[in-house]
């Protein structure tokens, strides 16, 4: 398996997932920002030019979750809650908390505070999207009370959401207020796989 | 079953997808920016006071994708690939190319040009969105070549994703160069079931 992969980015989770189920893997590594993510033989591959990419024998796969749930059923389906399992909907609904509800603030205020050249950037707009970003979280905290993970025992759903709640602290998320949240990042940045992926 | 629901919203995709299915359901309706959304009644059931979730006898379950694949994996495994379905990477990954990469661009020129009070819009901000809008779509134009729906046959990737694709038009991003996704989106609003979403 090849993953094309940046530090810092949506691919982390997918190594995280492939260290977790104990796959080898290959890395074609890219920084964030890199004019070759945007280049003709990159683009030829993701046309977004965006990381991950999974190239699996003849399957090529792009999106973080999407490759999350392609890994989970082909390789790990004890990761994956069954149609009977009684947190199959809890599972489903926190797997696409990340990319739903997460990242759109997380994505603007990275523009806003790291992307854009700093007489460009326009704070009004990173403060809303750090504002929204701490609402976002706070369902999350709430669903937190009591559990170890997102849905259960653990899941790919914790490489997906529990990687966009580590994001969120670390570019400044107003933890104060969410002890679980703060708990369970602790916990997964814990986990030897997520080390491994973090430091890939 | 019970949908909480406002037209224009993603809770189309969930009315759609029933619709396809022919299970019936309830409504309770609200319309976009309602202060209900986010009063306490409904913060309750959803804490982030968006639209859809759904209610299937003692499930709760929010975020539109979510429900397409409980839904689908409950009532309607026939809409979505298996893990030895030959498509089963290409329908994957289309499923989450709406939230992970044509949603955002769109919330940030809703939020630009309808949401925010005109003193308020910033223009820069819009064309941007805009732009980066037109460029996911190329990618799914692309995809689009020679084919009728996203994966093989209608699949509830299409009910998400294909859902994007028709905002996407609706509010105006350019589909002169997309004459395969412009034929898509066609096909998609000729549905009866989509029809019946779409007015509910």
């Amino acid at each position: 398996m090849k993953v094309y992969f940046a530090p810092g980015s949506r691919a982390v989770r997918t190594v995280w997932l492939l260290e977790e189920i104990g796959k080898t893997y290959d890395l074609v590594r890219f920084t964030l920002g890199q004019k070759e993510m945007r280049g003709p033989e990159y683009t030829r591959i993701n046309p977004n030019g965006r990381v991950p990419t999974l190239v699996d024998g003849d399957t090529t796969i792009t999106e973080s979750t999407a490759i999350a749930q392609y890994l989970g059923a082909r390789y790990a389906p004890e990761l994956i809650p069954g149609p009977d399992a009684a947190n199959f909907a809890t599972y489903l609904q926190w797997l696409h908390y990340a990319e739903g509800m997460i990242m759109p603030p997380i994505n603007n205020y990275v523009v806003e505070t790291i992307l854009l050249p700093p007489e460009r950037r326009n704070d009004e707009i990173a403060a809303r999207s750090l504002k929204l970003l701490n609402r976002t979280l706070g369902a999350a905290e709430a669903h937190m009370q009591g559990r170890e993970f997102l849905a259960g025992d653990f899941t790919i759903a914790d490489t997906v959401t529990g990687h966009a709640v580590i994001v969120s602290r670390r570019l400044g998320a107003d933890f104060s207020q969410c002890p679980n949240l703060a708990a369970y990042a602790d916990r997964l940045e814990a986990r030897d796989a997520f080390k491994a992926a973090d430091s890939a």
